[in-house]
């Protein structure tokens, strides 16, 4: 039995369908008028966020509300981050206090893995670590295209935007194409990752190349506030080149289905006619399966060890 | 049925007096040694305060927790301010979320309306927006009020102060004309709204003349962090001319009552011994009333509608 | 019956033997699968932490939550603190609230009991309140101790390090000796309190001298963000003459105990090997015991009281 949720690369296709078909059943929870189930009843959940977010952190304590567990946000400046405390401290210190299980969001790749050696009894879920994964963003993508067209294998999934910095791309890229989807990655050369060539996908530095018949594209946010130098000359010219509209999905397959992963930066990397249509946009739908697959998530690690 | 709480100018007299009768029954409630009815169990909402606040926020996370809601709290820095996520995708985000209700305070008049219009089958409570409303310190207000002098119909209420800038007197303004109070709205001329004489409320740009026989005196916050230009000479000037304490108030009904929204910037815009004397300030009714408040507003727009 | 637990100064030793009992049986609470108690259900507790926090905070959120009761977070810049409310207000206006007890972290010596003066029918506990005292830390220092050797009393405990600006000592100092244990102040001259001579405690200004034959050593954080001026030469000055180590233990009892409060500076104040040395730190088991100190101390004012 698995002990953290870290990545998508190491976990297992019988893993992935676990999760997925659990998220299906939280699911209903999710739809009922009272929202409540007693499974994580007396359990209690840490959501370290050591990067701001909404989305994310309230997507988990939601998730962990749900299921009658107890949540506790330890973000930014009311954190020990003001004391200077260390990883390692801050990890045993919280085991001590017999927190059951962690959330953690992190600015490096590899925070969460290192966090999880730090309580080998207790499980971490990985909420975004650096450049590196965000496996349950990975999934809850998997999970709203299985929902959007009946089936992962065989779909031509074209990941278009800033892969080098994209942890999302990076969980979808391994969870996708372990369930059989061909991955297209399509952006320019300067935010393409130099293993690019590695990874289980094939690269597109041109847009309309790689949308052609894709089944679905996942458009990343473009994340200023990560860039260290200029790697495109321009917004505006970025918006040119990789932005997504209708028009430009013409050449993508028929019936295509668009994600993002928000916060959108609507008329940058995405048209907002384009994001708010019902026919295409799926991106409410992956909020929603968001908390379901972060449900499934505690559960697998936390519920169905002490049941 | 109404989906939303947005402000008392459009509310009915029937909906103030509904939203009254229930918060005295919760009022029971918020007495009781164990203060927690399962009224909302399973039910979630976000606290989305776009702007700094303690007591209305802690006021409406307490409604809500007794009556066994969840909450999130979604606030300055750790909130999707930080990435620029419009107030559009915010509120879709949440709604995506199965968040059941949304409180929010925002300083642009108009977000709390807007917010609403973006989750059209999900209520939406107006914490204060702007200087435009703020209806349950309006309603707060009118049921201290009522508590006090046995009726509202009849009486002269003086509002004193920062009128212009004051989303609280207009809710004010609002609530207690409907409910038949002679409303007078007292302060220095450039702190009159310019639609001053289109609202159901007399001007007085003198002191003495608005306390006149008054029987409720509501003074105002003066503030100093809104304020964009010298509204006034000086602090030490202002209080001369409209800080209210007990000598000034002799001019009053004998019975007068006083209210401050809080927090209270003592020897400004009020005398220290006057907010503190139990025989005319009812300044601590008004915190316990606002939590029975906003419990009858939480049940109104989310029980009700459920059951 | 006491209403706060503001100090271990003026603490009796038979109350000071009753939250030792009552942690040791919420121990037992905090080891189960399912962590819940109904004990204070339809309680609230609001954690006002005027400096920012994460051990202590989270611990009493525990603490408070394992009991059932509510806890509303009022911390830095989302707390009232920004519109420049008074300590006195804050706490009348959250009692109004029918909060039913307030555990207050404060950067100035005396906060806690002032805050405790304005609720005059309501339970405060001091989480530390400038250089005074942190009360729940000594009795969780004390419970660490009495687990670890099987008794207080008899015991040389040599408190080392920064003893002019700690409430961690302070406390430590009244509740050891209350409880029978020879307590030892070691630090050097320009950290010792001047009225030090007027402490049940002996001074040493000579790490060797002080830690000779001592059963416990109780090593604290240097605490760099307190002090105004050099009372050290330098860091590595400080680690050479006073920082506690396996080597410097040497002259120590054969089986010392050694404790931290936390949050370390390893390699200042404390060598990194011995605090993760399980035969000798016991600072994990004082995390622990901190919950459980924290809900007898709630169950102390809260829930004996009232049932």
């Amino acid at each position: 039995m698995r002990k953290d949720l870290l990545d998508l690369r190491t976990i297992t296709t019988g893993e992935i369908q676990y999760l997925l078909d659990t998220a299906a059943s939280f699911k209903e929870v999710l739809a009922r008028p009272v929202k409540k189930v007693p499974t994580l009843r007396g359990k209690s959940v840490a959501l370290l966020f050591f990067e701001a977010s909404t989305r994310t952190r309230t997507s988990f304590e939601h998730a962990a509300k749900i299921l009658s567990a107890d949540t506790y946000n330890l973000a930014g400046s009311t954190s020990s981050v003001v004391k200077g405390e260390s990883l390692k401290d801050t990890m045993l210190t919280l085991r001590a206090m017999e927190i059951d299980a962690f959330v953690i969001r992190h600015p490096q790749s590899g925070a969460a893995a290192l966090a999880a050696k730090y309580v080998p009894e207790c499980p971490v879920i990985n909420a975004g670590d650096g450049t590196h994964e965000h496996p349950t963003q990975g999934l809850l993508d998997m999970m709203t295209i299985s929902n959007a067209k009946g089936r992962i294998e065989g779909l031509t999934v074209a990941i278009v935007g800033d892969i080098l910095h994209s942890r999302v791309a990076r969980s979808n890229i391994w969870g996708l194409s372990k369930m059989g989807a061909n991955v297209r990655l399509v952006g320019p050369k300067t935010l393409m990752p130099r293993d690019a060539d590695q990874l289980p996908a094939t690269v597109y530095t041109n847009l309309s190349a790689g949308l052609e018949g894709a089944d679905v594209v996942n458009v990343l946010r473009i994340q200023l506030e990560r860039m260290d130098a200029a790697y495109f000359p321009s917004i505006a010219e970025y918006s040119k080149l990789f932005g997504v509209s209708k028009a430009k999905l013409q050449i993508a397959a028929p019936d295509v289905t668009v994600l993002h992963p928000g916060p959108m930066n609507r008329g940058v990397e995405i048209d907002s006619a384009l994001a708010d249509d019902p026919e295409i946009s799926v991106i409410c739908d992956q909020v929603t399966n968001g908390v379901a697959i972060r449900m499934a998530s505690l559960f697998w690690l936390m519920g169905a060890r002490s049941a």
